[in-house]
């Protein structure tokens, strides 16, 4: 049997927490912001960031947004504020069904009903950055992802929605690794055991739309990104088929175009 | 005196209409998509991209969408119907007023009057860029963006507004190279002359904004970053104070963030 504990990477969650610190610090300073701005979702990345957040800036230059639709689970946006007010940082509840609305019913005409749920789910992530910049905008401050090294790796976000950010701190960190850091921070047991979302359609889990579990993504991904092994051996040490790692192997292609800035048509002078 | 003719690059218009018509093509196969959408305004550069992509695409396969709003410049979306109509491609006319409102509403609460100028600004470009893929989501099409070289390199675009887009056609060439090759395409002379604005306010023109003349902003980029000539002797080869190639390097300097993506905490592990 293979030993878990042996396959996943360690991190050291004092450190790791000083150099997102240092990093969100800096970046206010490089860029010559007054504040942040970023989304509460009153899941484990939003909550990590704002926690992470208040203990570097000033609390009065952060302003949280609770950007609750109709499909939001029960219970997020009051948790979402209850973190807002223990951390005494400013926010505000935005509903957003009756911006979304007008946006569909404009959109709609000639276009296959069939089709729209991709297109209706990654309307909410990016009308989320539009009102987030809207503010940063008018306040002259950063808005802060809350994207972690899995869902980037795997393309699991929005590109110009939630994948629309000025910085990303935990952009470096597998899903697992920022439950570590969660759990660092003391964050509420409410937060920390509840099933990851992005919240864009009734009853939507992560890990039911990714078809696995962050715990054996997370192993797949550090073993064959980090540690460069090939799909084989990844199974063989995980105990796993090899076409579960191919099916990670292709997300991972597949989220390329979202990692980089659009391509350019190169003109030869 | 300085003669002109040497100190812009010239380029060699087939070749340029060639190598973005290859581009365009392949982008759709390397990206297994089914076709192209597009906002046109009736301006040179979405005028110049709509009218390659007709070249290179099955018409039917192409939607062009113009979303004016209350500052959009008489008689601009009626050339935009109009080119679309000559290229044979399928075309919308969205409002976007409608769309807009019910966000500044909801976001102004709390937010100086004063500050608020670049949040509409920017918020009328991310909401094309939202209704643009609004559709290519729902239609699994690309959204071509129409930023061109000048644009990008000073940085004067929006941030997951007209900056975002999933290929880039026009993003190698200068403003002043753009309009070669639309003279080359032969572009109606209304668009042709008509003076570049990104019509976020009423009348906006992009020299304004940028407080320089687009041949002679040309002229200083070419020179500075792709000839790599200090301040001084840009200046001098082109007879102009080194104060105003100095506001073009700084230009370029303060629009990098726009031109990565976000940057991430490093996490030493």
């Amino acid at each position: 049997m293979t030993d878990d504990k042996q396959i996943m990477r360690k991190i050291n969650v004092d450190k790791a927490l000083r150099d997102i610190s240092n990093f969100i610090e800096y970046s206010l300073i490089e860029s010559n912001t007054q504040g942040l701005v970023m989304g509460i979702s009153g899941g484990l990345d939003s909550s990590t960031v704002a926690t992470i957040s208040a203990g570097v800036v000033n609390p009065e230059k952060i302003l949280a947004l609770a950007m609750p639709t109709s499909s939001t689970p029960p219970g997020d946006t009051e948790g979402a504020v209850e973190l807002a007010k223990d951390l005494g940082i400013a926010y505000k509840v935005l509903d957003l069904d009756p911006l979304l609305t007008p946006v569909e019913n404009i959109c709609r005409g000639g276009l296959d009903e069939e089709h729209i749920k991709l297109a209706q789910a990654n309307l909410k992530a990016r009308m989320r950055m539009m009102v987030l910049y809207y503010h940063a905008n008018a306040l002259n401050r950063l808005v802060v992802g809350t994207s972690n090294r899995t869902e980037l790796m795997v393309g699991y976000f929005t590109k110009y929605g939630d994948g629309g950010a000025d910085i990303l701190p935990l952009g470096d960190l597998y899903k697992t690794d920022v439950c570590s850091l969660a759990e660092h921070l003391d964050l509420p047991t409410s937060i920390l055991e509840k099933k990851p979302t992005a919240g864009l359609w009734p009853g939507q889990t992560d890990e039911d739309d990714l078809g696995i579990s962050y715990v054996l993504l997370d192993k797949i991904l550090y073993l064959l990104m980090d540690k460069k092994l090939n799909e084989d051996d990844v199974a063989l040490k995980l105990g796993i088929s090899s076409r579960e790692v191919v099916k990670v192997r292709i997300m991972v292609q597949q989220a390329q175009h979202k990692l980089k800035t659009p391509p350019i048509a190169q003109i030869e002078i």
